[in-house]
């Protein structure tokens, strides 16, 4: 598994060269003005490592939209903040579903089926939001702290556009209030919500800020604790059977690690004791999950066997 | 993650004798008289590993009815029987329904979610039945080679109380062949489902019998190739994600192990590059898992920090 | 089909008798506190016939939480506004679900079933917001024209109550919007919709009010035309098939009359050519019907021979 | 709404002349080779009133596959049978689903919607297979009698086809024996099911055999008791809100009318009081109903004014 890093750094650019043909294959999300205009070809793969290295290729330290990546940043602050109490507000099962669907939800009478589909991360917001007195400082600061870089910030543009196309993860909270699962005014959560997804990292903050993942809870460059291993286990755990929306299982069958995709195009993956792998490229597929990123993720889990599966 | 054998083994009768009072918390499969009349405080533990050395306690070496563990091994036989075409006619996806659930076979237009649920269990089924001339005996002479025991066999009247019960099971499959996704006639594909799930094991012949899951593929007494390593992976990835029904996100959150279980009290965790973990006790929670068997192979999985997930 | 006041009058007086103890069988509608302090014996019959003649017994002039029959009035009024428009933005099929299921709302991209159920209700306010300057006013003076009365008015205890305890309808209405299907803001239509619901109105105002819905769309009484023949005949076939929410089947089979049911447990029979049956008894059963109504009305209906199924 | 015979077929002359130009809109059943094979373009309508008249036009006397209106002889057999004890076994709620759904089945816990739904008919069988000695035989002899006509017969070719293609019903009829709904082996239903779809009747034979449903449950003909007076009423009821299938609704509010359709192209509505229409023409829309005779039907219930909803 070992690679010293010029050996590495080869590897990431031919992987990334042998993509150039695949950004044609998927449809850049277009829900909203501010993501359809990202620029198609655009791509980035980073590999930070628990000793301390990052390697990268392409246009790893360029920020994008890190969107639903944004809810494992969440989902630790929640742990974090209400410990055990979460898991009675929300499950760990994948859906089985799209990642927006609102059946499953009724069904299980407001109870998300997991925390990294929209409804679950609608109501850890909702926790986060209740919880904190300023809950969208205390994320991006939570987010600086981990990439230790104070530059990062929310792209107003996008937040702007989701909130003004938010009218299902509108009716995803309204309905687990019915339900009485979310505590906070609606608009609050929502804006919270948007503003987690509306912040912007490069693949190089995005692998190095969630090392911790890898490490068992400790961020290995501070050694400061991130959260306890059994959470960073857990959030793994979670990652590996949700994170890839209803490719979960597809991605864990040809890939083998946990990871979690946002639609602006990012994917970050999780190495346990090794690093983090963290790739973008915009066009997405019928999943809502990056074509050419996961091709990438996909190739250098088989060249460094990294796969927790065997 | 080493230990002598005199420790492991005391470590799994503190485990077991620790279980003592949770019998009563879980309820024995009664769907058939063959299953609910099984003694509900049996219970075993087996540890086999890739060197060689297997470490039981309780009832370890008494056969049980394997039921739904019976899928892996069918699945093994149906990915080395056809290749990559199986995965055409199924999917590698969690459910998040019920393991016999008829909807999702219906939205899905008759391709099973995964092949550890019962529909997509059958359609492996109907593969082994239209490519062995006697699938059945193919099956019990695939088990008894992996466990290098020949006095396996099918518990008959289990078999046959299951044959008279099996009307869901029938549902599933005529639905399926009404999409077109079945291909023998559907009382052969059904005898032979419910051969597999009749076949009595105990937890040490299942326990090695799954070593080349945990050894990419090979069987590591005999060195002989039983799956590719690639195969070994997609299985264990489909345990990792579906193997629990729906409480598999849930093992993996608390557990963190390739597992399967079924009804009739097993439950077997593959520990890849390390070994195999099969427990039995009859008692099941509400999922259709063993109570006492998933408190054993946590309770072995957090002393020996077997977790793929840190 | 024909009888002297006198009869009649002793009929209703009978029927209501025979229901004294039945007032126990049902619950009231307890979601808000506005409706769950009604008292649950209290409980009237009227019926009004297109030649004139208004008879009633119990407290049949006593004013009560319309709720769901405003739908009648909503749809009518949408009818005449936007024409044929409306069809292509709300279906007029049974649901087979519950009034304020969300899941077929998204199996159906957003277009709801039909206009009785909440959802169907909802977009049927939102043509109403969107298309009178002052919607509230409107649907109220329309009601007035109808029961000639102009003391009707709004509880605003019930519209302050159920604006407050309206996270579901905000749901439905959040997620037609995101498939496109609302026009106006989300706050707007919930307060056309809560308003509508919360008009007061008692047995005899809402019976004579609905006559048009008996003599092809014309007040028999005024001889204005209130809607087409057509549109009268619709609105029938529609409350035939659905105003009793999940039990509109039943109500056919056993009553046979075009027929809708509030939650402050009111429930009104169209007649046609004949009249208008208003009923009101507070206790509701699971379907959210009148127990003593849905009885006084098939009452009636039997006795008078009223069914247009024979 | 009367008419004298010479005026009733000019008439139906004139509507079906102007028919036929919509013969390519829809698309004639094509699941089996029997029915697949039928010639698009042949067309009947007859009407037959309770005062004994019975007035036709085009290939009214041509018998074709009654299909699914066989279910509404089936039920009439099934209610006559057991009495009230059915509705413990199926419900008579619009379904909101397509006509060979399984879902809701399953969600309702192999309780069908309503009689004429493909599970609901399946129901019916299973009544008449356990509670006659020769259910085929009984179904026979019972239509022959209404329709005062021995030559009626079982189209063998459709049988067997109907058999040999019959997965999806077998699904369905194995899922209700899973929940204990079905008493008879399933081959038996099944057998049952396919022999009264696959009886041939001209439009002719089925207006008059379903006279009794226009008058109150008695023959007009032989005066002969058929049904109570209240099955009649609650028939029409269940056709008139579930006998179109997933388009009930729409046949409510256009036309008006308890009717019933088969995939054969068949098309028979009641008209209490009146008579009985029936209409023939094989090409089929998505929701498996005849294109022209909907047409057809919606036709002279306007002319005549014959809608029961004004």
């Amino acid at each position: 598994m070992k690679n010293n890093i010029v050996d590495l750094q080869d590897k990431l650019q031919a992987l990334l060269h042998a993509q150039r043909d695949n950004f044609i294959q998927g449809k850049v999300a277009d829900y909203i003005p501010a993501l359809a205009s990202v620029q198609p070809d655009l791509a980035g793969i980073c590999v930070a490592t628990i000793d301390g290295k990052t390697v990268g290729a392409g246009d790893y330290q360029r920020p994008f939209s890190i969107q639903s990546i944004s809810k494992v940043f969440g989902l630790v602050m929640a742990m974090n903040r209400v410990g055990d109490a979460l898991w009675q507000r929300v499950k760990m099962e994948p859906s089985g579903q799209p990642f927006n669907s609102i059946i499953q939800l009724e069904w299980e009478k407001g109870i998300p089926r997991n925390p990294v589909i929209n409804a679950g991360a609608l109501l850890v917001s909702d926790v986060l939001t209740s919880h904190f007195s300023a809950s969208k400082l205390a994320f991006l600061s939570f987010v600086r702290k981990l990439a230790n870089n104070e530059t990062i910030r929310v792209d107003k543009q996008v937040y702007l556009s989701e909130l003004s196309h938010g009218n299902r993860n509108a009716a995803l909270a309204y309905l687990m209030k019915s339900f009485g699962n979310i505590e906070a005014e609606i608009p609050a959560v929502l804006s919270h919500y948007f503003t987690q997804c509306a912040v912007a990292m490069s693949c190089q903050q995005l692998a190095q800020s969630l090392l911790f993942l890898a490490f068992k809870g400790v961020d290995p460059s501070s050694k400061s604790i991130i959260c306890s291993p059994k959470d960073a286990h857990r959030v793994n755990a979670i990652l590996s059977t949700s994170g890839m929306y209803d490719q979960s299982g597809e991605f864990a069958f040809s890939v083998g690690l946990p990871a979690k995709s946002g639609v602006g195009g990012g994917l970050i993956a999780i190495v346990p004791n090794y690093g983090v792998i963290c790739t973008w490229s915009p066009p997405l597929n019928s999943f809502g999950n990056s074509v050419v990123g996961m091709n990438l993720v996909a190739g250098i889990a088989e060249e460094l066997g990294l796969s927790i599966y065997h």
